[in-house]
């Protein structure tokens, strides 16, 4: 049983977090460097980007974490320390300071960075603001911490689930950052997760590596993978439970409790896409297998021609069945049946690969919800996959017309 | 020599061409059949869309085609005739009232539908407009052809030139339509080239299928593969040059005309595509081989973080590094150098992978003009690409959100 509780990222026994303005930002009101604290060395893994030019921080967490531990997170936005020539310097400068506020090892912090891309990252206000950072740390501050690693962000996101392993109450939870250039490809956005349930570092490696292939990396806001993807997770073991060290019915739970956490996540992400208006689950069943079914899922969210008739209500399935022609699976288009659906009720648009006659009216009615479920059948396979998306609005190209101002 | 020249389709020799309203599409003002017509039986070759959902006419066309030989195209707006269960039967019907309207061979017709898929297209209005449209056929006709074919298209699109081949004056000149649903890989979008020249069947295909790799399939309004895409070339052989069949300096000629006309077209395709205020054109230069090149360009010309920039004029360099991070291409950071190019001078904004210090304003200002190049060097190889493309603005979410009323 996984049960749904409060408390993000601090929900899990043993972990503090907060968030503050330091200054990176000129908006005052706006919060800019956030951290999560263990109260012990926990296990710690951790999936990045694929883009190949990556983000300081990427690099320096990398190492960081090559040994499998972590005890602290420390996450700024308003800039993504990226294609910056000092930008390692400043990464590790912000671990040494962030170690050294915490008396903890530079060597088991996650740094993490978000903003624009290629202006340098002038680490006196992360210096003056690590005081007030570390000082406001609290088992109630994952709300604070979810704030302040918003850039275009509407809403926080946070999430947290209980859970049993051995007769042990367990806790997991998260928080991430979304909106823009969200296309993971391998990893995704910011997201970092916290438990305490106990599992080594190799298990926990491995059970997110998995978890994101079906999760993040079916997730799309814009096709733009970024520079500065990430997901950590960190298990300090305070639960209690005997040490998952290998597959079995504990892991199998506790990757039902990642997986509960991480599409949470995922939907909070693509319905909070920059600009969108609605939230968009592409479910793809009948495939010949898994990887066509995937294919299939992420080409069609990721069409701009159908984000922009969601936005607009409009059911032009043809542009569905476009997007699955052009996405490099082999299927046969006659096999191919959409209907979409939303709280409004369900309606069938295509069959067998062609139009069949439907209400106009009651489509427009199904779609000028702000969750749509667009059902793709491909065939009479067994294979499924999902894929979350948003629809493509005037917003995000305002928001993206001058977002450095 | 190639010299531009004016009559689109009908600059060369034996060409006629005409549009009409045929009742296809509501608004009276608004025509929807295009016919272009050789005085003989041409020499013909075209290139089709990839997308495996095709339009019926594509599966007409080629086999009408097989035999290298085509005499007249005909093509309406406002309907695709894609994903409809008697979309052949449709489209050969169309051939045949076009056969036999103009007293030739309905397998000498090249066919071509573009305008909403999935549904259902009544013959009834073809049937009683191709009186008129035959009728209607002139040596003068290109421009109200080139009418026809435009479905969110702003501005008909024409180019034609003039050549010597063996002392021959010859001509060849195209039509397009572009807009949306344009990311050609293969073919592209409806293009229509018409040339006097004599050249063979099979060194025709070979022009066409080798200029398109660097021409259409290197624009991109949108991502989003079309299922009716194509570009067909007619060569009637009435300039009476000696007829080009193998490769040598009468090839080397057709070549830079043809390529002449396409890449004019790929600029008037990307610049009037749906919604857009600029023409992009991103070339990528010192890469260590063409597929690198090529794949950077296209990869910039297809972000909606950078489309979205360029369309707010801010000079967010960032997003190009990104492009080209997640592009693919084995490349290092550390050698990328860009700069923004428009009439109003150039500005470099990165180099070695890093910013460098430069004038926001001046910067401003050469991104406010409507025609931007974006200039790559990837390192110091000797290949180099040119792709074109154009901004993500809100008009072309607002023509996208309902694009079917």
């Amino acid at each position: 049983m996984i049960k749904l509780i409060e408390g993000g990222v601090c929900a899990a026994k043993g972990y503090k977090a907060n968030g503050v303005h330091c200054g990176i930002r000129k908006n005052h009101s706006k919060k800019d460097l956030a951290m999560i604290v263990s109260d012990v060395v926990s296990n710690a893994a951790a999936v990045y980007t694929t883009n190949l030019v990556k983000g300081a921080p990427i690099t320096v967490t990398k190492q960081h974490i090559s040994d499998g531990k972590a005890q602290a997170v420390i996450c700024n936005s308003g800039n993504a320390n990226t294609c910056n020539a000092n930008g390692i310097e400043i990464a590790e400068e912000m671990s040494v300071l962030a170690a050294e506020a915490l008396g903890i090892s530079k060597d088991d912090i996650i740094i993490a960075s978000t903003g624009v891309i290629g202006q340098k990252l002038d680490i006196s206000p992360i210096k003056s603001g690590i005081g007030p950072l570390v000082e406001g740390l609290s088992y109630e501050g994952s709300h604070i911490a979810s704030e302040a690693i918003m850039t275009t962000d509407t809403v926080p996101k946070e999430i947290a689930v209980e859970f049993t392993l051995g007769g042990k109450v367990c806790h997991m939870g998260g928080i991430a950052k979304g909106s823009g250039m969200i296309h993971p490809n391998m990893a995704t956005m910011l997201v970092f997760i916290t438990t305490d349930a106990n599992i080594s570092s190799a298990m926990l490696a491995k059970a997110l590596s998995t978890d994101v292939q079906d999760t993040f990396n079916m997730t799309s806001v814009d096709g733009d993978t970024s520079t500065n993807d990430m997901v950590s997770i960190m298990a300090n073991g305070l639960a209690g439970n005997d040490e998952i060290t290998a597959e079995g019915e504990d892991f199998d739970i506790f990757m039902k409790a990642l997986n509960t956490i991480t599409i949470a996540l995922c939907k909070m992400i693509a319905g909070d896409g920059e600009g969108a208006t609605k939230l968009l689950e592409c479910v793809v069943t009948g495939a010949e297998d898994k990887e066509t079914a995937k294919t299939i899922a992420k080409s069609v969210i990721c069409s701009s021609l159908l984000k922009s008739a969601m936005f607009g209500a409009d059911a032009n399935w043809g542009r569905v069945l476009c997007a699955i022609g052009y996405s490099g699976v082999d299927i046969d288009p006659s096999d191919i049946s959409v209907s979409f659906r939303s709280s409004e009720g369900e309606i069938m648009v295509c069959k067998d690969g062609s139009g069949v006659d439907f209400s106009e009216e009651k489509a427009k009615q199904i779609l000028l919800q702000n969750e749509i479920y667009i059902l793709i059948s491909a065939g009479s396979g067994k294979y499924s996959a999902t894929a979350w998306g948003c629809d493509l609005t005037y917003d995000y190209v305002k928001i993206n017309g001058d977002y450095r101002s």
